[in-house]
């Protein structure tokens, strides 16, 4: 697939995107975070905590790549996901909102 | 120095002090990780709740050295950080006794 070139306009949109699929994410690992600790009976229970939140960063890390090159592939996992909806990234040129489209599709057969 | 013979009462008694300390500290622990959990707002608080839980685990691990050829050098750090206060090891040998309280007073000059 040949890289997309994006546009100032299209550029801001998906920044924003990012930001708000990253955020949303991150505060559904901070709730799970927050019960986590909360509930700490003994050592054992604050490395799990601990175990889990290397995991969830070593994910989103990976998963929260803001290269151009792969972008629309990243957004069709946050839509796929459910930490990204649709029409917050319409305003993107219609050949990405199309290979988007088809990607969550092939997510979801 | 040379490596101290432990006797059967002495290694009960070891392991029950080392074992009180070890819990003692990942309480303080969790407290800090609770704070930390209750207050985040945004995905750096959650990283900087991993990163100090990353960093307790390294000096957790490297502290609490459950061998009986460093073991009263591990009591005389944990009595000199107060995780450990010294009659909970009452009954161990008077030699080794004299070697952590010596050790101590040399970490509080």
């Amino acid at each position: 697939m040949e890289h997309e070139k994006w546009t100032k306009s299209e550029k801001a949109i998906a920044r924003r995107a990012f930001k708000q699929a990253y955020e949303r994410e991150c505060e559904a690992i901070a709730d799970e975070a927050r019960r986590l600790a909360e509930g700490i009976v003994g050592p054992e229970d604050m490395w799990q905590l601990h175990d889990f939140l290397t995991q969830q960063r070593g994910e989103t890390d990976e998963k929260y790549d803001y290269r151009y090159s792969v972008l629309v592939f990243v957004f069709a996992r946050l839509i796929g996901e459910g930490w990204l909806k649709e029409d917050e990234i319409a305003g993107l040129g219609e050949d990405k909102l199309r290979k988007i489209r088809l990607m969550v599709q092939m997510m979801n057969e």
